[in-house]
């Protein structure tokens, strides 16, 4: 399985920047980066050098430098990969990122696959399965929940959780497989009654683990809400309003600009996915009822619904019904939906109007994001939507659908087993069940595994990665 | 002038990438970065580790790990800027840059500006001025040749050949001063006779290097080509064909895909800028005008044109009729500019057609953009061009505006110590026109400077490097 060869990719983002990173690991990493560079400070070679040193000097490609660069130098077992490891940092121009690649092909390395160097971190023992795809998560992490959850899982907290409980059943699993060998003697090693016990400690952590999955999910994936509203209600300008708050130094940072309303937005440290949607009108045409299709179709999606209305249309009587009657339409779809009503722009009403306006409606929201008035209680209210508890008391949130999958399966298996303890099944029947349930655990951290499924985890990594 | 502040800036391009670097500069970069970093391996802090040495361990913020990465310590007077530098090499995603970067903002760094790390560089002494303004050009090439220019511009070909120049100048400046402190001996320290050489030594130099900006910008800014063609003929074909000759490993790495026309390619490691434009015939429809009024505009900006056809109408007689009518217009307006008229698609017409349509002009090049057939006899032609004489020579080419105007400046006042010299121009007059050359050489390498132009330069800079 493990490759021999050495591997390059670029490591940064693609396109010009003030640096850029180029990766090597393998065999020959050292060697090749050797063969183009040459030292500014000393005549030492790469491979004379010391681990984790850093060396000025530049790349050449026979007669002609293609760049003034910065090398550091990782031997192995003491890198990411376990392999030995180059990084090249050149300035961030793409052509002399290409060139570099390219002069490193023709040395005898291979473009890396995606996710190759967490592979082979993998398959060198540096990362268990489940922590390898953390970098994953960790690396497309956008908010500080899934960030959090990410990283808890890089560090191992979720695979130490399950490894835990794999090496306790295995150990129950080798006393009863025990019994095996002296089964015509009738002796139990495997102390019953405190299996049974072990049974329902992994039974529960495997059901809280399988329940944290409908947090993981939402938190890894954005919490979809449809924002309902025609044009000019004031759709941008409060998302605007709830991403400046909580985004306001990053956007002078990274000078971050919104020009969709489809887009996610973190809040409190969760993402929520906004899903722009035309209104739902009574209509005839048959264009506009296929808007009103597709709008029914994004809110089926979403979690929460949020209608916004313009405040100076609530003064219309004949507004307010029609607003009303939509809002009926959808809680009768979707009578399980969450549903906030907004009244946007109050700050152009007067207090006798808004007045007026509040005594027709039970659950009318008063916003102005403009003002920002409402702005920080509508977050409350989406945040409320969200069970963000196992998040707080820093429980293991499982967040990867594989391993949701994994789960289940054990759960399955660990009950068959239960009930096997409870019905006084016979010590082989149950280490068939114990074996298959050690089986998905397996599978999780990476222990029981195959090139397929590798494949599968290792190509939504990025390349260089 | 130099600041005493701690700087950072993400140092990688922006986006999601395998890893991302975080840049600080400054007296308090690795004090600072100590108070967020816990290393794994031992629990040395940063400040008692050795210069140009990377160590793994987490960012973090109070009791939050913000995440695990590798950083780089550099001790001034080692470092990029000359000041104590640290490199944080952290997991690419943007939330965890943003927090990293706000995490230093927040214990007593400041945001960089565009180029800063650059300019303390400059002002550490570790770069001259057209050294550093090199490195913005560098990141900015995309061709072999602009590439080129920079790197012999950033490794001080350009500036060594100014410097030498100018102490020779400053040494006559030197003797010719001191002869006016002996005034009344009447004595001549500085050989009129070796000045003369010395003057036409730095006059034929100064030309020469304002020559080359002629080809230095082209280079620089690339090769403008206006392609002429309607649609279908084949535009972008052509353009694939072109770019994948040259890149076909750049796009297979980089996944270069081209949408658009108006786009730069590298022919024989030259930038050619190709402008879109519509077809010029005759036509009474005001839209159709404009069209052909920015088609003539276009050309206009252009070194070249490149009409295109598309074969199989040039078997129509009137379609020919036209097509030379616009030839003929373009050649008219713009006598000086070369054409080149191209038969597309010539796979699809038989010998005995191509033969018919060859009688019929005297300069058609047959080509198919399909087959490849008469791509690299264009390639050919488009380089005929550009004069890549002094590029071939390794000859130091002028590529800055800024430059260029010194040049022009400082051989102003040569002409004027030549003439001083002819018709024996007193030693105070003499040294006043060589103390003003001498000006225009400094400002060229940054000996002479003031903060406008400073701000200036590194405006262009992106923030990072």
């Amino acid at each position: 399985m493990i490759n021999q060869d050495t591997i390059v990719a670029l490591a940064t983002p693609s396109g010009a920047g003030a640096i850029a990173v180029i990766r090597l690991s393998g065999r020959e990493a050292i060697t090749i980066a050797d063969s183009c560079f040459k030292s500014v400070r000393d005549n030492k070679s790469l491979s004379g050098q010391k681990t984790h040193t850093i060396h000025l000097g530049h790349i050449i490609d026979g007669v002609k430098t293609i760049d003034e660069v910065l090398v550091s130098v990782f031997k192995n077992p003491n890198s990411y990969t376990g392999e030995d490891v180059v990084e090249v940092s050149c300035h961030g121009s793409n052509y002399i990122q290409q060139e570099i690649i390219q002069l490193f092909l023709r040395k005898g390395c291979r473009m890396a696959s995606a996710g190759e160097f967490t592979l082979r971190a993998f398959l060198n023992g540096k990362l268990d399965l489940s922590q390898a795809e953390a970098v994953a998560d960790l690396i497309a992490s956008d908010n500080e929940a899934s960030h959090q959850i990410a990283m808890q899982q890089m560090r191992g907290g979720f695979s130490s959780e399950i490894a835990k409980l794999r090496e306790e059943l295995m150990n129950f699993a080798s006393l009863i497989e025990l019994e095996l060998d002296f089964a015509e003697e009738d002796v139990e090693f495997a102390d019953r009654t405190k299996f049974k016990d072990l049974i329902e400690r992994i039974s529960f952590v495997l059901k809280r683990l399988i329940d944290s999955f409908a947090v993981g999910n939402v938190i890894k994936n954005g919490i979809p809400v449809a924002i309902v509203g025609e044009p000019n209600v004031g759709k941008s300008t409060l998302l605007n309003a709830l991403l400046n708050e909580e985004r306001a130094i990053v956007s002078e940072i990274a000078g971050t600009t919104r020009d969709t309303i489809e887009d996610e937005i973190s809040i409190g440290g969760i993402g929520f996915r906004f899903i722009d949607t035309a209104g739902i009108r009574e209509t005839k045409d048959v264009v506009e009822s296929i808007g009103i299709k597709k709008t029914f179709e994004k809110i089926e999606q979403a979690q929460v619904v949020v209608f916004l209305a313009d405040s100076t249309n609530l003064k219309e009587e004949s507004f307010i019904k029609s607003f009303k009657i939509e809002i009926e339409k959808i809680k009768n779809k979707y009578p399980q939906k969450p549903i906030i009503i907004i009244a946007n722009k109050i700050d152009k009403l007067s207090d006798f109007e808004v007045k007026t306006i509040m005594t027709q409606f039970s659950d009318l929201h008063l916003l102005s994001a403009k003002t920002g008035f409402g702005v920080e209680e509508l977050k409350d209210k989406l945040l409320s939507f969200v069970n963000t508890g196992a998040l707080r008391n820093n429980d293991t949130i499982v967040t990867n659908t594989r391993h949701y999958d994994s789960l289940l399966k054990a759960l399955d298996e660990i009950d068959k087993v239960r009930h096997g303890l409870e019905i006084g099944l016979s010590g082989d029947l149950l280490a068939i069940d114990i074996r298959q349930a050690l089986y998905y655990f397996g599978e999780i951290t990476g222990e029981i595994t195959n090139d397929d499924l590798l494949g599968n985890i290792f190509a939504n990594f990025c390349i260089g990665k």
